[in-house]
């Protein structure tokens, strides 16, 4: 590995000239700090270069479908939804290895050997690497031996979506669970001794009384049961049945339940929440603040790259030309006008080159999403003018663009809902379908009569898309749904049902046209991004349970399809004969396939029944079968779904606190003041303007002549995430620790501003 | 109503003696400051002293008792628990209804006429006495001609809660609910509407399959059974049932469903909580900066009336005899070393006269619980001085205040509680109660052996008392049901009840040696009382639903106390033959008195399997009762509840960002630098010192000499509430503005300080 930096080859080409290898140095710089990746990255020229490459889009995402490939096996593999013999699955998974040792070769050669061995995420990659390989020699000795074969390290590949260098999310959603971990144990420990106290009260109260539940069955008989009765009771599962048999003895043992579920369910539940918000936000807004320290640090080191210092012995600048090469470097698809107006915003003073305070805001400008709307004449306007600037022409863009024209299509949208949910058997009613795909897909011609296609289309407008793919696909799945009953009289379930789907969802666009529900709709759009990352979270330690739960139970319940099959009544196992798990038709809840497996335990998450699931599998196992779904109820429930509801708590904190204000970008203020920008209405939501309805379109066919010919608008979604404005709130504090800061990256400058890189204040990153 | 001010007489006077009418008005304002009142009390002398009256404990008690009455009446109304004759609750009510109009008529007395008639809670009070009036006078006609009647004026008892002066807090929260409303209305009709658009979807998907849920019943078979099962799925009591049949059918229905669930339950819920979090949080702080205002503006006014300006001129000021006036007219019961202690706080410098700042600060420090703690000798030293200083004496001294005395006596309850848990029959684990009970009493002889008696037993020495009732309960029950035993071998349930819960509850103790423990117990005790301000609330809103229900399902369902009964299989009622509210057996859960109504409406706040209960009654009268069930869920489980999580959850942030630093108020510092406080240890909890164990107690025997006789001890538990914290935290930002008002105050003082009442900022008060 060349780790080695080359202060000759630079020196002999001069400090004013920037080299390719400087220019690639300070792009890969300002590339990670546009997108805060931490990386002890090799600054030799071959490293910076192979480090560029690492950070392709097109290795992420085959890397991302290797890790899904690798994850999906679990459908084919013993028990399986589609079975496939061991050693298919098998070669498949030898493949995916492969491709991520490769993936982490390049890492080790991209950054220097001793960072690579100290970072535990590298070591927990090889380890899972090496023991997957281990695992399936043993397995496929044991398989030709005819022996039994446990397939153990499928366990361990959910963890490799948090151990990849891509997992930074993931990897910090884990490290503020662990952060929080010894608080969570201080409630969590009170919290059963209160259980177990309210316990041996129940069994003290209720064992003499020789009470029955309405099964029958013993009430509170022993202490362990009675745990568990009373546990489920804080999950509200059993209730009110546990209280019904004592209740039902004397109106008074009542008070006892009353009094456990104020303090358990409510009270403690609601600490547990207060805890783990508490150090939620308490580490985010640690680590958040790192981030945006090392952020500096990296456009420092950039600039420490590109200076160029004035003969005359001012300040250090970055001249026009190295900016231009290292923008378009950085952004390769980035267009010239975009360019140019990122160098205004910067050089306000119009010097020709930029100081390091300005150059540093170049990521924050990079991830504004800025579109430059040019404002083309309508293909119409162009091919037959006379016809498209006639009277009734303009007669009907003027109507379209109307208020009433929007207020109309939304009275349709109800009319039909109404019809939808009319029997469509009826013809007149099955024939109104006609109308109404025909109404919305005249709407649509409107729309794209008026407003220029590709502004139309623009990727920003969500509702244009939404209606369009809607509409299209409706009007798809209809001829074809009416084709397969013209002609033979045979329906398609399957066809039909996405035709009611989308139907339905045609509907939901009335949302956009109320303003009160659009900016709540906004920032759930807004967090749904960061949802994702929950979802990565939920994905690992649901497939780890999953895979868990389908060594220890599957095949030990049965559903038949067949409702009167005679086993089917049991779920195939006499041990259920008469159990609540049967009696309500629980059987298709069960581990045989990972699907079923993932449905059983999204029920476990909602928590109701799930003390009969629980108690379902162990009647066919053993009592102690209970263990796997109590670890499950707090894993899940009590610790990452309110992790998730403090999330979504401080998403609305956040989008409350700031206003409209503060978020007014140096971007965005340069827009306006260049007048270059697209007016904006003042009623709209005060955070996101990237999902507009169309009638904010900018309309091209008035006025063309007194319009710049250039236009900018922005539709920074990712620059206005949660992430994005904890960060805005932290650089007010950091102000002052950046010019600290910025006198040692001067220092080092001067000195080698390559080996200065391990000075760089990073998280530390470790694996879950 | 004199309400004409007497500036004449006080002139008459001098402006440098004060008069007791002087002493009265400004102890009317400083006790209206220290207990947060707002009331636009009248000026004149009359007034003043029918006002120190209506304030003071007895009426407020008697006042809150005749409510209880009044609110407990429905336990011997129809349907009773208790039958009485009509004429008799009618006629306690009478006698209520007198209360109150009597308390009425006081605090018209008190407030200048056209105040009483602008606030609405006065007007509520009266429309509340004089339609309950006219209910009993049209029931009394109806019942006397045997008509049906009605006592509808039931529901309004509640609210006399709210509407007496003293539901301050009471009106708080519910204006907070209020104020919240219009937000929680646009996430509601958004979270309905996506209900509505499932719904459709879930009745064309599944109405044509002719599936049939577990029972048989018809799955998805029309559009309100849709969206009432779909609202089911939200509050999540028909999990998974409700999926089952459609998951049964094909796996990929199962999508639908966890889609509805992950955007209704856990997103909109989540949404929810957000939202009225938020808006609790903003009008709480709003309106306890209106309180802090409103304090000081009282405070100023007192010092207004009371101040000297002196000969040369200088600031006005108040006199050490004045103001010792004052404090024993505002607080009677107080020691004069504490109003020395207050005095020295105030009067930092010694001038023997405090200025304005200084004077404001007296509602605070009156606020702050300090206790004189007297180093008295223990009265054994007293009795026989020779064997109490003995060698041995001051050895087993030494070993019950060592930490392993603590320890075994922990392990000693652990071992109690094994113990416990083992069966009673048994002779040898029977008789072992005598043991440990002899342990305990052990514990406390000893304990008062080392520890001054009255020390032992004071009021702030939570777990001292918790142990010495238990105990001696315990032993009190244990001989009593010995007794019974050994007499005629029976047994009663009833004692022996009470012997096993007082039994289990003397483990609790154990937490308070835990550290980690202790402070999570401390901010729950902490919370403790503003809980029971929810409790008011959820008690208003659990009558009003009673009441209403008891109307609507009296008696149509019937709980038979003898399994056997053939009755009993349908609660009584044909129409519930095989439905699921039968067979679970929730006969009992009906509104046939107004425990069972209280009980059930609890069950209904636990949400898990409210749709059964609604769907029982629904069945035993119509469709439409539902609606009863679906508006208690949205009243009490997304409002209710959410604000008391969000109460709690700002409790616990309060607690966490407040260190002990910010607590030290201007009175302990001064106790500390006049070094009289006692010491306390560093590892206790940072916010309540109120409940310490007796390992802290001041033992008495040892130096006593090298000690002062008189102590402080600081016990502000009322202080160190959330409304205190927050109060605290703002009288920061008011400073600026009290500056300002301070202006005000004395311009208004110079004038006639009497008249000037009305400028004080008070927020604005109505009823719920």
């Amino acid at each position: 590995m060349a780790s080695t930096s080359s202060p000759d080859a630079r020196a002999r080409l001069g400090q004013d000239s920037k080299s390719k290898e400087d220019l690639e140095l300070a792009s890969a710089y300002v590339s990670d700090a546009q997108y805060n990746r931490n990386i002890f990255f090799d600054t030799s020229p071959q490293a910076v270069r192979l480090y560029l490459h690492y950070n392709r889009r097109l290795p992420r995402v085959l890397l991302y479908f290797f890790i899904l490939l690798d994850l999906s096996l679990a459908a084919c593999e013993e028990p399986a939804v589609v079975p496939l013999p061991p050693w298919a699955t098998m070669l498949a998974e030898l493949l995916c290895l492969h491709v991520f040792a490769l993936r982490l070769v390049h890492y080790a050669k991209v950054i220097p050997r001793d960072k690579f061995w100290k970072d535990p995420k590298n070591i927990c990659m090889i380890a899972i690497l090496a023991l997957t390989l281990l695992d399936m020699i043993i397995y496929g000795a044991l398989h030709a031996a005819g022996c039994y074969a446990l397939r153990w390290s499928r366990v361990l590949r959910p963890l490799l979506l948090v151990n990849v260098t891509e997992g930074r999310q993931l990897r910090r959603a884990f490290r503020s669970i662990r952060n929080a971990l010894p608080q969570i144990l201080s409630v969590f420990l009170l919290f059963i001794f209160s259980i177990l106290i309210f316990s041996l009260m129940a069994l003290k109260l209720f064992n003499k009384r020789g009470l029955k539940t309405s099964d029958g069955a013993p009430y509170f008989s022993n202490y362990a049961d009675a745990v568990f009765d009373l546990y489920v009771l804080v999950t509200t599962a059993n209730s009110p049945d546990v209280m019904m048999p004592a209740y039902d003895a004397s109106s008074a043992f009542a008070v006892f339940f009353i009094v456990y579920i104020l303090v358990n369910t409510f009270i403690f539940m609601s600490v547990f929440l207060a805890v783990v918000f508490n150090n939620y936000k308490k580490y985010l807004k640690e680590e958040v603040r790192q981030l945006v320290r090392a952020k500096r640090h990296k456009m420092a080191r950039a600039f420490a790259v590109l200076q160029e210092r004035p003969e005359d012995g001012g300040e250090p600048a970055v001249s026009r030309a190295s900016w231009n090469r290292l923008v378009r470097l950085v952004q390769p698809d980035i267009s010239h006008a975009h360019t140019q107006l990122l160098w205004s915003v910067s050089d306000e003073r119009n010097r020709g080159a930029i100081d390091k305070m300005a150059f540093v805001q170049l990521a924050d400008l990079l991830n504004i999403q800025v579109m430059t709307l040019k404002s083309r004449p309508h293909p119409l306007g162009r091919l037959c003018p006379a016809f498209y600037r006639s009277a009734p022409s303009r007669l009907l863009c003027r109507w379209v663009q109307h208020r009433a024209f929007a207020v109309a299509y939304d009275i349709i949208i109800v009319i039909n809902a109404v019809f939808i949910g009319l029997d469509e058997d009826r013809p007149a009613i099955g024939n109104s379908e006609w109308a109404f795909l025909a109404l919305y897909l005249l709407e649509i011609l409107l729309k794209l009569y008026v407003i220029e296609p590709r502004g139309f289309f623009a990727a920003h407008n969500f509702w244009n898309w939404f209606d369009t793919v809607i509409v299209v696909c409706a009007l798809i799945a209809t001829i074809i749904n009416t084709a397969l009953k013209s002609s033979g009289g045979y329906t398609s379930r399957q066809i039909l049902d996405i035709v009611f789907i989308l139907r339905v969802l045609r509907l939901i666009r009335v949302v956009d046209s109320i303003n009160r529900f659009r900016t709540i709709m906004n920032t759930l759009i807004r967090i749904g991004p960061a949802i994702l990352t929950f979802g990565q979270l939920i994905l690992v330690v649901y497939y780890v349970f999953a895979v868990a739960g389908m060594e220890l139970f599957k095949g030990k319940v049965k559903f038949y399809e067949d409702a009167g099959d005679p086993a089917a009544g049991d779920c195939g196992n006499p041990l259920l004969r008469g159990s609540a798990f049967a009696r309500l038709g629980y059987c298709k809840n069960n581990f045989n396939n990972v699907v079923n497996a993932f449905v059983l335990l999204v029920q476990l998450t909602v928590v109701n029944q799930w003390h009969v699931l629980s108690s379902g599998f162990a009647a066919v196992t053993h009592k102690s079968a209970r263990i796997y779904f109590v670890l499950f109820h707090i894993t899940v429930v009590i610790i990452i779904i309110n992790i998730f509801v403090a999330f979504v708590l401080e998403a609305f904190f956040l989008e409350y606190s700031l206003d409209k204000s503060d978020l007014h970008t140096e971007l965005e203020k340069k827009i306006e003041e260049l007048q270059l920008g697209v007016a904006q209405e003042a009623a709209e939501d005060n955070l996101v303007n990237a999902m507009e309805t169309s009638d904010h379109e900018q309309p091209a066919d008035q006025s063309e002549s007194s319009k710049p010919k250039l236009m900018f608008k922005i539709a920074s979604k990712r620059y206005r995430t949660v992430d994005a404005l904890l960060q805005r709130l932290f650089e007010v504090d950091l102000e002052q620790e950046d010019v600290d800061a910025d006198a040692d990256a001067n220092a080092d400058a001067n000195a080698d501003p390559r080996d200065a890189n391990a000075n760089i204040a990073n998280p530390s990153f470790s694996a879950a």
